[in-house]
C-alpha cells in the first residue's frame, strides 16, 4: 500500500484515524481468555467494530514481544486480520547498521506484509535506507517524540537549532513523500507549525492523542497539508473504551467520535 | 549476570572477546540444514566451539526476526544454550516511551532472560529508565556506532560537543557502571581516549572489529580501564571462519586468536 491510497481512505472515510493495537492481557475485557489467543479474539472484534473509522492500525511491537515467539505469532496473526485497504503499521522503532537494517525491513516488509514500519533516527543514513529501498512500502522515521524524555536529546537547548529538526530536515531529504513519513507527539501540536516549514509535504504520524493528552483538533489546526497529511493514533482510549462485554461496541463509539472530531479537516482535500 | 561477575570472566578467560551470534540462513556451512533447525544447531556447536574464549554472546535480533516467529523461537532456544557464567546479549536497540520500554525491558530481561540488551538513546531518559530499573541485568546504550551513518547525527559537525558525548554524558548519570554499558564501534578507536574522560568506569560494547574494519589492538590502547572495561564483539570472522565442515573447528581458532591478541591488556586487572 502507498501514501496515495491512504489519502484516497481519509477522503473517503473523513478521517485521520489510526488506531493502535497495542493489547495487553492484562486489560483484556470480561469474557475474553487472558492468553495470547485471547489477544487474537480481542483485536479481530475490534478491527471489525473500528475499520469503519480507521484508515490505519498500528501494533506497537513491544506488546507482542514481552510474551516471546507466542506474541510474535500473534503479531504476525492481527497482521493478516487488517484489511488491505486500511494502512498496517509496525511501530518497531528498529534501526541498526546497513545490513542489519536491511534484515529488519525485511521482517517487517516481507516476511510479516506490514505496509509501514517505524525507524529510529540515531544511526544515520546507512541504518535507514535499507527500509526506503522498499519503495511499494512506507517509512515512518521518529522526529518530535510524545513522551517527556524528547527533551534531553531532542530538544536539547544546548543544541540550536534543536537535533529534532535536524533529523526532520535531514532524513526528509532522503526519500519523498510517497514512502517516507515522520512521528510527531501530539503532545507537542505547538510545535507542529514549525514541522510543516521543514517537512510541508511528508505525512505526519502523531500518536500521544488522548491517553497521553494530546489534542487532535490542535494537531490538525497546526499540521495539516494539501493532502491531509496527517495520521493521528489513538490506542488506549479506543481499545479499552469498556472493559465489559460491549468493549467492542465501546470501541466503534470512541473510534467513530474521534473521527468526527477532526472530519471538518479532512474536507476539501 | 552483574558486571563483576563479567569482570573474573574476564580475568580468569584473559579475554574481552564477545562472539556475535548473527547467524544468516543463506551462510550455513555444508552439513547444516537451511532452516531454523540448522541454525539452532549452528549456534550450539559455535557455542560449545568458543565458550572457553568468549565471555558474552551477543544475538543481533534482526537476524532472528527476519525469520518470523520461527525465527524468534530460534532466539529463545539460542539463549538457553549460552552457559549461565557467560554474558548473553540481545542486540535489540529498542526504545520507546515509558510504559511501553517496561515491555521490551520484560520481553529480553523476564521471558527471554537475557543478561542484557541494546538501547537506542533517541528518546531519551524516560525510553532508558525501565531497563535501568531491573538492577541485576544491564543495559546498553548506543553512544558511537562503527557505521557510516553516524556522521548524520552523532557526530554532525552542526552540534559542538557532539551528540554522542552529550549522549554518553547525560546517559552515564543515569546509572552505574554495574548495569549500564554504552556501544562504541571500534572503527571509531581514536575517539576511545576522549571518551574515557566522559565515561571512565563504565564498560563499552565495541563491534566493529574485523569484517567492519576496527582493530582490536587499537580498542584496548585507547579504551581499557582499571576492570578492562570492554566487551569486543567479533560476529562474521568468527562464525564463518569456514563454510566446510570444519567450522566449528575454525571459529574455535579464529576466537583463540582474538583473545590472545588483546590477552595483553587482561593482565593485572
Amino acid at each position: 500500500m502507498k501514501v496515495n491510497q491512504l489519502i484516497s481512505e481519509i477522503k473517503e472515510k473523513k478521517s485521520f484515524l489510526c488506531v493502535g493495537l497495542d493489547t495487553d492481557i492484562s486489560k483484556l475485557p470480561d469474557g475474553i481468555s487472558k492468553n495470547t489467543q485471547g489477544i487474537l479474539d480481542f483485536n479481530k472484534a475490534i478491527i471489525e467494530a473500528t475499520k469503519d473509522y480507521a484508515v490505519s492500525y498500528k501494533l506497537n511491537t513491544a506488546f507482542y514481544e514481552q510474551l516471546g515467539s507466542e506474541g510474535w505469532k500473534t503479531l504476525e496473526k492481527t497482521r493478516e486480520l487488517i484489511p488491505n485497504n486500511i494502512l498496517s503499521i509496525a511501530d518497531a522503532k528498529r534501526g541498526d547498521i546497513g545490513n542489519t537494517s536491511s534484515m529488519y525491513a525485511r521482517a517487517f516488509f516481507e516476511t510479516m506484509n506490514f505496509d509501514a514500519v517505524t525507524v529510529a533516527p540515531y544511526m544515520g543514513l546507512d541504518s535507514v535506507e535499507p527500509f526506503l529501498k522498499f519503495d511499494q512500502k512506507i517509512t515512518i522515521v521518529l522526529g518530535l517524540t510524545s513522551n517527556k524524555g524528547s527533551i534531553d536529546f531532542q530538544t536539547n537547548p544546548l543544541y540550536d537549532p534543536p537535533l529534532y529538526k535536524t533529523v526532520l530536515k535531514q532524513v526528509s531529504s532522503w526519500g519523498p513523500m510517497e514512502n517516507l513519513m515522520f512521528v510527531v507527539g501530539a503532545t507537542k501540536a505547538a510545535a507542529l507549525k514549525e514541522i510543516r516549514q521543514i517537512v510541508p509535504n511528508h505525512f505526519l504520524l502523531i500518536p500521544g492523542v488522548g491517553a497521553q493528552g494530546g489534542s487532535a483538533v490542535e494537531v490538525c489546526q497546526n499540521g495539516k497539508n494539501q493532502n491531509g497529511g496527517l495520521l493521528i493514533n489513538s490506542s488506549r482510549s479506543i481499545i479499552y473504551a469498556s472493559n465489559g462485554k460491549d468493549f467492542a461496541e465501546a470501541a466503534r463509539q470512541k473510534a467513530k467520535e474521534l473521527a468526527k472530531e477532526t472530519e471538518p479537516y479532512t474536507l476539501h482535500l
